[in-house]
Parts: C-alpha cells; sequence; structure tokens
C-alpha cells in the first residue's frame, strides 16, 4: 500500500545538513585536531594534552571503594538517582571546597557530569545570542568552545602574571557597555590558569569581584587546579569571598581521576534550582555509581595524602620541564606556575605556533599552539606546553625535539631576513613578556 | 585600596535573576514535583516512577566487570576517552541493535551520558526557537522538557493502539507548513511507548518513514524499551528501513543499568561529526569507566539471558497491574502493552487525574497525571501506571487504594451530578477509547 522504500539520495542529506540551528555554526572542528590525532603515537612525547597522570592513583583505592559500593548499596549505585546529586556527596564536596576557604550549604551543591558539564549547563541557562563573555586572554578552549555553541561573544582580559588585570576589565567592561553590549559572565581561572599557567593575587580577586558586582556580571570560577599547588597554596577562592554573584566549579577529575566524569557547580541559591533543571533534561541523573564510588573513596582512603601525592608528581615534571627550557630554548620566555598542569611560552618574534606545529610532529614533538585558547585568532607566537601526563625524561626529550624545530625555524627565519616573506608577526605577542619571577 | 566587601543585597540575587537566557524560561519546576517527594516515602505504593528494577541483576556480574577493568585497564578507566566513545563498547552496541534489525557502522554511534543526553545534543544542533517538533500525544515528559528548553514548539499527533496515526501525521504537516512553520523533528517512541503503552506496528513504520522523508523531516526513533517485549518481539527498528533521515536513539538503562549512566545515538554518518562536537562541548567525553565496564560485562556476561530474566520480571507484573485493574477497577479503560514499563488508563468522564492526586498520595499510591504527558494541558482524564519497579503484591496493594480514591471521587460527581460543578471533562479524552484487545 506504500512505495518501497528506497535509501535517501545524498541531496536529501545534504538538506538535513542544512536544517541545523544557527548555534550549530559554533561547533566546528579545531584545525589541530587531525594533526593531534597523529600526535597520540606512541613515538611522540606529547606536551599539547591535559590528561592528569592517574598511574599516580593506587588501584586498589579505587577497587576497594566500589566494592564497598556494590556490596552494601549495589541497587542504589545501579539506579537513577537525583538530578541535584547524591546527599552524602554534596556535603563531602563542602570539605574539600573549605580547603580553599569555602563555606558553603549543601543544598547550593549540583553535581554534574565533570565540572565541563557545569559550565555547559550554566552557559544554556544564560547565553541569549549576541551576549558577551568575559575571559582572561588566553582563556580555556572548550569553555569559548560552549560560550560560541551559545552564539555569545568571547571578549579576551588582558593578564599578567598576576593574573587578569582589573584596570583592563574595567575598560573592557565600559567599551562593551557603549556598544550596547549585554555582558553575562565574566569566565575566570584563578589558579595555575589553563593555559597561562598563572594565579590570580589575592587583592585582584578582591577587585575584580567588586568590579563584577557593580556591574552585575555573574563570575564563573573555574577551579579545576587549585588544590595542585607546588611551593604555597594558592589564595582562597573567589567564592569565599562573595556568594550570590559567583558560580563556583569544582571537579574530581584532577584530584581523583577524570574517568568518573565527576565535578560539580556551587551555585547562588536563586539559580541552584534551575540548574538542577537543566541537569535533569540534560541526562535526568549524574551517575549514581560514579558518585557512590567517590563518596565511598573520599570518606575510607586518605584522599588529602593522595592529593599531596599528585602536587609531587606534578611539582617534578614542571621542574624537568622548566629545566629542559632553560638548557635547551634560553631565548624564548615562558610563565612559572606555582601548581597545575601548564606553562605558557613565548616564542621570539616572527616565529608562528600553529605553522610549526606541523614540523613539531614530524620530529615526535606535540604542543598546543597558542592560536586554541584565543576566539580572536590570536595567539601566534605563544604555545601551550603541558607536563602533567609525560614522565620526566620524556618533558627533556620533548623539548629537546622542540629546540631542534625551533632553531631549524629560526634559521630560516634568518636566511629570509628582510625579504618580509616569513615575518608577520614582528609586533609584541599579547601577554608575550616574561613574568618576573621566571628565568 | 579597594573597599571591604559586602555580601551582595537581595536585590542583587533578584537582578542577576532577570538575566536567564530566553530559552531558560523553558526549565520550570513541573507542578507534581513536589508531591512526588512525598510520593517516594516507604509506605507509598509508587505506580508513578519509571525506575528499572535492577535487583534482578546479579551484583556478581557487575562487580566481575568491574574487577576486571580496573585490573586489566584500569588507567585507561580513569581516564578521559574519546568524545564519541570507547571504540570496543561501539562495536558491541552494534550487536545489541542487530537483534531489532539494525545495521551500521560504529563510527556512526556516539556514545552519550544516557540516551537523554543524545536527545539533549540532537536539540541543541537542530533547533532553533519557533521550530516545531512533532510527537506522539502523549509523549516522554523529558523529551518535551528539552524540546522546549530550546524553545521549539510541541505539535502532539494522536495515536491509538497501533501506535501514531500516519494520517494524523500528514495533516499535521500540512498544517504547520501552510502556517509556515518549520518542522525539525519527528520524535517517537515506537516500541513499548512511554507512556501510552502501545507499539507502532510494522505496516506504519514504513509509512511514516515515507511522510518523513517526503517533507525533510529528521525521525528521531527513541528506543529504550524495544528489547523488553513480553509475547513477541517487537517490529524490527525504524532505523533498519532508513539510516539517512533516522537519528536512533538507544540505551543501557534498563537493559543493564541505570546508574552507569551509559546510551548512544546512532545517527547519520552527516551528522556524526557535529554531534561528536557537541558531546565534547558538554562532557569532554563520557566515563571511560562506565563504558569500559559495561564492555566488558556485555562480553563475559549472558547478557541476552539476563534481558530474558528483565523480560520476565516486568511481563510477570504487567500481568499483576492488569489483573488488579480488572478485579479493583473494571469501569476504567487501559492499554494492554507487549513490553516495556507503562500502561495508560483512561478515566470515566468527569474525573481529572491531576486534581485527584493529592487524595491518592494521602490513600498511599501515586501515579503520573496524564497532564505531565501533554506540552498542552490535556490529559486530564489519563493517568500513567508503571509497573516496572513494584513487586507484583504491592502493585495490586497499590491499585486497590486507587480504587478507593476513584469511587469516592464518582461518588462525588454522582452527588453533584448536574451541578456543573465538577464536570469539565465530558468530552472524550485524546487517546481514551479502549484498544480492542485490552478488557
Amino acid at each position: 500500500m506504500v512505495p518501497p522504500l528506497r535509501r535517501s539520495s545524498r541531496r536529501a542529506a545534504r538538506l538535513r545538513y542544512h536544517h541545523y540551528a544557527d548555534r550549530a555554526a559554533g561547533l566546528r572542528a579545531s584545525e589541530v585536531r587531525a594533526l593531534f590525532a597523529v600526535a597520540s603515537r606512541p613515538e611522540v612525547v606529547s606536551l599539547a594534552g591535559g590528561m592528569p597522570f592517574v598511574a599516580a592513583l593506587p588501584q586498589e583505592l579505587v577497587i576497594n571503594a566500589m566494592d564497598s559500593v556494590m556490596r552494601q548499596q549495589g541497587p542504589v549505585a545501579l539506579q537513577y538517582g537525583s538530578g541535584q546529586g547524591v546527599p552524602v556527596l554534596r556535603e563531602q564536596i563542602l570539605e574539600v571546597m573549605a580547603l580553599e576557604g569555602i563555606r558553603a550549604h549543601a543544598d547550593d551543591v549540583v553535581v554534574t557530569t565533570g565540572s565541563q558539564h557545569a559550565l555547559e549547563l550554566v552557559s544554556k541557562l544564560f547565553l541569549d545570542p549576541g551576549d558577551v563573555v568575559l575571559s582572561e586572554g588566553p582563556s580555556y578552549v572548550t569553555a569559548m568552545v560552549i560560550f560560541k555553541s551559545y552564539q555569545a561573544e568571547v571578549d579576551h582580559v588582558p593578564m599578567d602574571e598576576h593574573g587578569l588585570i582589573p584596570e583592563a576589565l574595567r575598560q573592557h567592561i565600559v567599551r562593551l557597555k557603549a556598544a550596547g553590549k549585554t555582558i553575562k559572565f565574566l569566565y575566570t581561572i584563578p589558579n595555575f590558569h589553563n593555559p597561562a599557567g598563572v594565579t590570580l593575587s589575592w587583592e585582584r580577586r578582591v577587585e575584580i569581584l567588586e568590579i563584577a558586582r557593580q556591574n552585575d556580571i555573574l563570575v564563573l570560577e573555574d577551579n579545576p587546579y587549585g588544590l595542585l599547588y607546588f611551593d604555597q597554596p594558592a589564595p582562597d577562592a573567589m567564592r569565599s569571598l562573595e556568594q550570590e554573584g559567583v558560580v563556583y566549579l569544582g571537579t574530581f577529575s584532577k584530584t581523583l581521576a577524570p574517568g568518573f566524569r565527576v565535578g560539580w557547580a556551587l551555585a547562588p541559591h536563586a539559580i541552584r534550582e534551575k540548574l538542577v533543571l537543566a541537569n535533569e533534561a540534560a541526562v535526568l541523573s549524574p551517575s549514581s555509581f560514579s558518585q557512590l564510588v567517590i563518596s565511598e573513596y573520599l570518606a575510607t582512603a586518605d584522599w588529602k595524602g593522595q592529593i599531596n601525592t599528585f602536587r609531587g608528581v606534578y611539582h617534578e615534571r614542571k621542574n624537568a620541564l622548566l629545566g629542559a627550557l632553560e638548557e635547551y630554548l634560553p631565548e624564548l620566555t615562558w610563565t612559572n606556575p606555582n601548581g597545575g598542569f601548564y606553562v605558557w611560552v613565548t616564542l621570539p618574534g616572527g616565529l608562528d605556533s600553529k605553522a610549526m606545529l606541523p614540523r613539531a610532529v614530524k620530529e615526535l614533538v606535540a604542543y598546543t599552539p597558542g592560536t586554541a585558547f584565543f576566539a580572536d585568532g590570536d595567539g601566534r607566537q605563544n604555545m601551550r606546553l603541558s607536563f602533567c601526563y609525560p614522565t620526566p625524561g620524556n618533558i627533556r626529550i620533548g623539548v629537546r625535539r622542540l629546540a631542534t624545530v625551533i632553531r631549524d625555524e629560526l634559521d630560516l627565519l634568518e636566511t629570509f631576513a628582510g625579504t618580509g616573506s616569513l615575518d608577520p608577526l614582528r609586533e609584541s605577542a599579547r601577554f608575550g613578556s616574561p613574568p618576573p619571577e621566571t628565568a
């Protein structure tokens, strides 16, 4: 009674393709994606990724927690849960946040599928097309992908070795308001910034919160690395100073393991209910199993001692990276992070980190070009080097290979000096000056 | 140097509250939410929820899978993974889908945080404000929440005991197109429909796909319950007939356990890349740990036998529910599902399921009012009864309590007959006629 089915033609597929929502235009594969696939081969030393070194976590701790959870509350772990997250875990999250000066109520904690999803949900709740998100320049790649996927504009505020510059923030706000823009968030990573490696000073935290309050701008404080400090702790969280104007984002991905996908938002009470509804719409509930395993781990294992172990691992690797840079590439400048995963490197004028990447991968070393961290194409003279995952020995090998590539590039540049053909970047790089504490 | 901080005033919080994006208006707590909190007390027999009976899954199977994963590939399980999902699991998902006639390539499978998140991601990619989503009337609550959260309109197409009515679908499309509307999806649950309990016939699957193709409407085929049939399998999936025009949504929540939050989309190849990018933006990657445990379970346990066990459990419970309805409430009509979790009940004219719910909870029985399943306030004469979670004995007790409530309501109605004060629903309910196979 109906005509026989045929496979849809390619034409039909193309027509459907054009049916994407306007916001989908913001979701594009990055240009370096294909290269990174190559860079994941074992012979390549990758200073590009942000994978925590989970091998430093004793597996027995995780296995024991899983076994206890399954034997004591298996049917709960296997079931749907609350859209806000497991109550006991939300209480424990308060203890984690207290280490950075935060006092809060478990009612205002919303557990999410990694803190990435908290960022997605908050963006979905707040961003209308054309809204502006202020962020450091450079900033975290996948945060900017989210903001753009909701058709917001990202406006980069300059930073220096003490983090975001308050006076620059004021100027940007004045300029944007004069242009009739609606500023929704200040998105900031105050501790051991990704990718810049710097930490916002206490005085600036106070000042920036005051600016945000005066201008009715919600602060998204993203703090994945805060507990992974090296010499001394970072200043207390911005959320410790202000509760109604800050959405604080935390995660177990760096202090435990990302494979569970458990993070959280600590939200102002007025926002919390909508955030839970958005979470339920998106995933019904975060994984009960993952939450209960983490809760059991926090209740029974020496989780603070484990964070100390991670700090030791990453500190040693940072020293390896900075030592290798000093030895092999003293003509470069870089930041000296007091925690976290990343160093931000400034290349000599004339070099282009994005153009250079294929040659680096050919030399079996990978990094992330600075352009990935700017919404506006800036950052060619910078690169992010991660010290979180490779061993200290491999970090040294990687930097040595990188030095070969950079020397070759500089030789080429010198050969063609004055012809103008290889010199598009003679102007100074953004956030390019070396901080005083760096060699 | 800066003024001392004060707590933000309530005024500031309210101002920020008004900064929500337009789309956030669609995220509102349902009116029955508070009641369901009460209904979760142990003395209440809940015929309201959709929780699978995970206690029917031997916990040793899960514990063994976890142990193997942690001992054999712990660092992978604890790490970030691919935004598309673990390759070996995507291959295994092909085997699961093959049971319903689907042939596909693992490249086109995208693993998500439950199939709920697949629905969220596809909606984010496709829905512009004002777009129309066609769905059955009634339809799955939280799908409609997502569509509305992207400011799409839900247009309900009537169904009968054989599912969505193709001729009605044609008429709706003509009417919507004449009104200048853009129809993006047909969202459908062909098997053991939530909440209606009916199954789309094979002939209609063929016909509806042809209608969708002619009108360039993407079909979202949501199939959480397909493998949980009772007497005979449901017809093959719509995706078995058409690959470019169907996004198929599957999940392990009902055939294994929802606590892992692992589902998937099988997407047309042209869409797949954007879907992965949207998934990465939202959660970076789905949980490696959950995926590997499920993969290990599928590789080593008798997962088909376990699905048979679940089928037996739910079949027995459906029989208990229908038996109790026949015994205690023969004046009602209901659907007779051949699988899944739900029966759709039509009340005698004049009764209002939403108004009646508080009285039912007082009598220690809960159900979901039909209004929850319509975007337009319809459904007052219907309720959804779930037989998935309570034991057969408790199901009988719940229906007996429900009968008390309904008798009381009918008595009241009779007392006031002719006064017009309690009789707003004398017109026939939508999808209210009993299917022929029902008592």
